[in-house]
């Protein structure tokens, strides 16, 4: 080849080399997205499998790929994840529907008939285990020296959250949902959701408003009860008679978008009542307990669950890795920083595991009811996402609570497993 | 109550409420994307059933359902929807997420085996299929005075593309899969598939470069051919090892995650390939063809398919009311726009049925094929969708060109049922 017939080619091809990438029809925002989303999927379905494989839960392997993706500087990659997730629309609004779909499942799991036969014991440990850590939390904070605002309620709401998924699983897998002991835990998970959705209601206000007066309080929990007593109420009496017409469409994909929109319509109710938009969700999940629809060409039985499920992992992917990619490492570090996460990581065990010991009666394991509320898990992060995102919090704050919750469903999982006889 | 006790609540309601929706972790952007993805996936849900029960194929419904919502103002409703789809960043990438999920299932659909033994029949019908819709569009686009330029050839790339699913799940529904004519049409429609895109490549690279020479005909070709083999030939060798160490994970969650990256990363690599992103996605379809999964808990098997469906699902449903929102109804009433609407659907179904008559052989009916050919659906959509992105046309013409597709996926599956006694 001569040198001229060289430089034809060489000029032709950076000719059409920027042609054909607009021609490829991938915009930038598509190249961007698509590569972030491929990494994010397969880095945290590999580390969740990982992490499940070593006996800790998938979640936690998941938040770890999110770590390492947005502390990539640090071994000299100067790609910002963490930005770029923060920047992209697509991003933000697909980790607040993971939220929505997250508590919408978790109303899946509950069971309407179940919460209101909760028992006075389930009743007392939800209680005391979200009084408890609330009230040391913010003790803990205040002797910390990190101030008496509303920064240490907000930690003690995040310590008060409990997340029944991990343990349920443990108890499920055990074969001991039936134990008198478990229904104590699934029942005061429930009370626990509910008072902690709540918590987060009165401290966000407090946040905007500066100061707060008990009429306002009073005038926030009256609106969140009556939302759910209204909602439960019209649900109950109408679900029917919707699903009934719904019925009329067979096509599974019809199901899915009824399911997503129930969900979301619930969850902007709520939003428009001046609560959070996962209190919406939640209920609306409740009401469709128990649910099975006739849906499919081939009328198969199918769950809600079923149907949502794929939407819910990719969203919920997104979410993890998005709440991991927000650690900054170095921060960790730091003595005051590793002081905090010890300081909270005792107090999250201590009073969780305190509040095992209100139950009373013969046949229970107290003990292991207090250990088996140590989770913290998603319900946990959304207050801290919640918290950062309103900046509540800094960054290193921030870090370090995620830090807290990994570790608490980390320990959760280890410390109930030889209390398992007992149950 | 005295005025002043009421004017005490309304203050305090005033002041409140901000709070109470600030507090309620409800951004803007979640309240507008959660009422949007709302009223599109009920509304569409509903037209599509609709429209479905009134004997056309579903994908019409959802379009009329994106007309309604686009054309709002119309009913004296100050929304614009159109401009509300176009400026979110999570609708627009969901819509390039949905043409790639769309051309992965088409892969999905399509069987390689199928491919290369396609007859010469299917070859010719493909062929002539698409060269007479390209050059009777350009001739009748030069005939109604729209000019010589790269948008005749545009229109007649539109009128070429068949979408294959509407026709064989007519001819499912009838039992008719097993018949000569019918493998005809399937092997035809997915030479089509490959033919039509490779045609968008270069027509793109026309729009940018200007004028174009033969030698970057070739390239792109070249390129697009080269991309094919290579992908399958890596592919067919690698894939069942990366099935197999990818089968240590039994969770379905981490086989959605696996076959959606799967899809995304083909449509990358077709992208840096400066070939489209919904090539790529296709290819990766069929090598994926014909492979069942053990996933789930309880072992049980599962598609790829059903996995990927729900979000497929909510993804075009977004994609398909997209298209409809951007139809401006008012330009259609113009004469030169039903002019255009008129003979383009002409061309649209006389080129078509044409294609059918080149098949040699007993035993195959001619005008069925030809019949079978003509929904352009959501291939065509997608191809004037990227036209009008691009900027290639306005908006009247681009009404013009959806109202042609509706239209054909309309009158295809009409026109074809009284032939299917032929078959």
């Amino acid at each position: 080849m001569t040198r001229k017939t060289r430089l034809l080619w060489l000029t032709v091809a950076a000719a059409t080399l920027p042609a054909l990438a607009w021609a490829s029809g991938a915009s930038e925002m598509f190249t961007q997205h698509t590569l972030l989303l491929i990494v994010m999927i397969t880095l945290a379905d590999w580390c969740g499998w990982l992490f499940e494989r070593l006996g800790m839960p998938e979640l936690v392997g998941q938040i770890f790929a999110g770590i390492i993706l947005g502390n990539l500087a640090l071994a000299g990659v100067d790609v910002d994840v963490a930005d770029m997730l923060r920047s992209s629309h697509f991003m933000q609004y697909s980790a607040e529907l993971a939220v929505v779909l997250l508590l919408f499942l978790v109303g899946l799991e509950s069971n309407m008939g179940d919460l209101l036969r909760v028992g006075p014991n389930a009743t007392k440990v939800a209680v005391v285990g979200v009084a408890l850590p609330v009230f040391m939390g913010v003790g803990v904070w205040h002797l910390l020296g990190q101030g008496d605002g509303v920064e240490g309620w907000f930690v003690g709401a995040m310590l008060a959250a409990t997340s029944v998924g991990i343990t349920a699983g443990m108890l499920g897998a055990a074969g001991l949902l039936e134990s008198s002991s478990t229904k104590v835990i699934l029942g005061a998970a429930v009370i626990d959701d509910v008072l902690g959705v709540m918590l987060l209601a009165v401290l966000a206000s407090v946040v905007i408003t500066g100061d707060f007066s008990a009429l306002d309080l009073v005038w926030i929990v009256a609106k969140a009860v009556g939302f759910f007593l209204v909602t439960l109420f019209l649900g109950r009496k109408f679900m029917p008679q919707i699903i009934h017409v719904t019925s009329m469409n067979h096509h599974a994909s019809f199901w899915t978008g009824f399911s997503l929109c129930l969900a979301l319509t619930a969850a902007q109710l709520a939003a428009f009542a001046g609560l959070a938009p996962l209190i919406g969700a939640f209920v609306a999940g409740l009401l469709l307990d128990d649910v099975h629809f006739v849906v499919g060409d081939d009328f198969q039985k199918k769950r809600v669950e079923e149907l949502l499920q794929p939407i819910t992992n990719i969203m919920l992917t997104i979410f993890f890795v998005g709440i991991g990619a927000q650690v900054e490492l170095q921060t960790l570090l730091d003595p005051g920083a590793l002081k905090i996460i010890g300081s909270l990581l005792l107090v999250a065990v201590v009073s969780k595991g305190l509040s095992g010991f209100t139950v009373t009666g013969k046949g229970f394991d107290r003990l292991g009811i207090g250990l088996g509320m140590i989770p913290r898990g998603e319900v946990g992060l959304v207050f801290a996402s919640f918290a950062f995102s309103h900046k509540v919090f800094c960054c290193e704050v921030y870090s370090a609570l995620v830090m807290v919750v990994l570790l608490t469903t980390i320990a959760g999982p280890l410390l109930l497993k030889p209390r398992l006889k007992y149950f």
